[in-house]
């Protein structure tokens, strides 16, 4: 690239996880000019290493000559932000919009090429709980609808439901439902009886069921899954929708007030996502289905963007 | 020992369990000549190698000359009769005493100075459940008051609930609790606040009392605990009795009726058994402790020598 051609690059938005690493070039009229992954998530870097990744993904989108330019913004939400990530970008407090650039935390680069923003997670104090990358797909949501209320659903490792009203994140609860039915299905003593990818419609639709309607019976119900195929032979798919089924169940029977009787905006793609979106169908739940990845960037855009 | 001397031992009996073999050497009056244990236990062991780790904790309680000997009773429980142990014992089925030597499976051994024979474990139809080893515990219980009835209480890995009326298991409910906290406690998100053996008393008596009169609040309280973590430096071993007292907190509220107002026997000398003690009696429940290993040995001896 010469340095008398202004660069077609605008800015740099970056989505930094645990385990991935997403970004998204961004041309002066707004469009994507490239999109790359990888899996140098937060979990596998040392705050040293960051750097490094990022320009192994970015690098030819940057000047060769540093001198007669401005830096790139390079604007970034997630676990990179944390205090075990590349630096601590702290934490806004509920009740609060959605973090913009001004609350991001400035970066120290040695390559002068780009000006590294990370945008701070989400606090909540009573009960305590955080959120760090969620708030940027709120941003998205609440980027198509302003003065937006109504609950939010983001199904993951650790789900996060989210209260919103007049642009703000009102208040939020996490649930580790997914980290535990990764735990019970692969470590626990019901990893024998349950398949590793498999699924039974009909299993999921009663476990969940049951769990909303007897709060009490899935503790009780988990060991019975390895009872039942001890003494049964059941299938394997069943056994997997069924401890779905009651995890979620659980879930949803502490959650009620927030999906009973309203509609619940489900963001993700993934099969946890489409086990919550079915399993609020069953209850009588209106849905509505969001794209993650959409809304990450639409709400980096609202962040650094919108200034 | 010379042919012509009576060998004071007149049969031995066995636990053998998951992770552990433990073995009594009973003499004519039913005294204790030996207490021998090992962790060969059957997660450990294929079936061909049953017989070599008996023989090699009991070997020189055996006649050298075999020709002119009856064998020798080995009365076992436990895993070992379990499908993937020595040999499949098979289940008694609710209502039901707990097994006899009658009830024993037969074990071929290559060694003819031995005559080993597996009780079977117990099985509930509906719900589906399981206990291998417990059973035997019971049977303990049983031969000091023949024609009982209560509630009997088997914390561990997996914490059995026991209904006994007039010498007869009439039903059960096993939770995996144990194996829940111990995952959740090594391989969550949570070991990152969670000590790995301290405790909080206080911590964890307001985590029980919270959970049974709230009982959706615990899956929504263990994120809780990693976040209060993030924003308040909360400590580990508070941390690590809050996680305990949510998760038994969970069970107590499911087996609520068969502890409110009523005498629990609690059998288990383990810190798990401590805990569900502590938490009964916070809730004012009358709590007996048993000691396992006592109730076991009393059991095999119910079993094996009262034919």
């Amino acid at each position: 690239m010469s340095p008398r051609t202004r660069s077609p690059v605008s800015w740099i938005a970056v989505d930094w996880g645990t385990s991935n690493l997403r970004v998204w070039v961004i041309g002066h009229d707004g469009a994507i000019l490239a999109q790359r992954n990888s899996n140098e998530g937060m979990s596998r870097l040392s705050s040293d290493e960051y750097e490094p990744a990022l320009l192994e993904l970015i690098s030819d989108f940057l000047p060769k000559d540093s001198s007669t330019n401005i830096p790139l913004t390079i604007g970034i939400c997630g676990m990179a932000g944390a205090r075990e990530g590349w630096i601590d970008a702290g934490y806004l407090s509920t009740p609060c919009p959605p973090p913009r650039a001004r609350d991001a935390v400035m970066v120290p680069t040695d390559d002068p090429r780009i000006s590294v923003k990370i945008l701070p997670g989400v606090k909540q104090t009573s009960p305590p709980d955080v959120m760090r990358g969620e708030e940027t797909q709120i941003a998205g949501i609440l980027a198509a609808m302003p003065a937006g209320n109504g609950t939010i659903c983001l199904p993951g490792t650790h789900t996060k439901w989210v209260k919103i009203d007049d642009g703000k994140i009102i208040n939020f609860q996490t649930f580790m439902t997914g980290e535990i039915f990764s735990l019970l299905s692969k470590s626990s003593v019901l990893r024998h009886v349950v398949s590793p990818s498999g699924w039974d419609d009909t299993a999921f639709a009663n476990a969940i069921t049951q769990s909303v309607e007897h709060p009490n019976m899935p503790t009780a119900q988990l060991f019975s899954l390895r009872a039942d195929a001890l003494l049964n032979q059941r299938s394997e798919d069943e056994a997997r929708a069924k401890l779905s089924g009651h995890l979620i169940g659980v879930e949803l029977q502490a959650t009620r007030t927030l999906w009973q009787g309203q509609k619940v905006m489900v963001c993700g793609d993934k099969t946890v996502a489409q086990a919550y979106r079915n399993a609020l169908q069953i209850l009588g739940a209106e849905v509505e289905a969001l794209d993650a990845a959409t809304l990450t960037l639409a709400g980096l855009k609202t962040a650094f963007e919108k200034q």
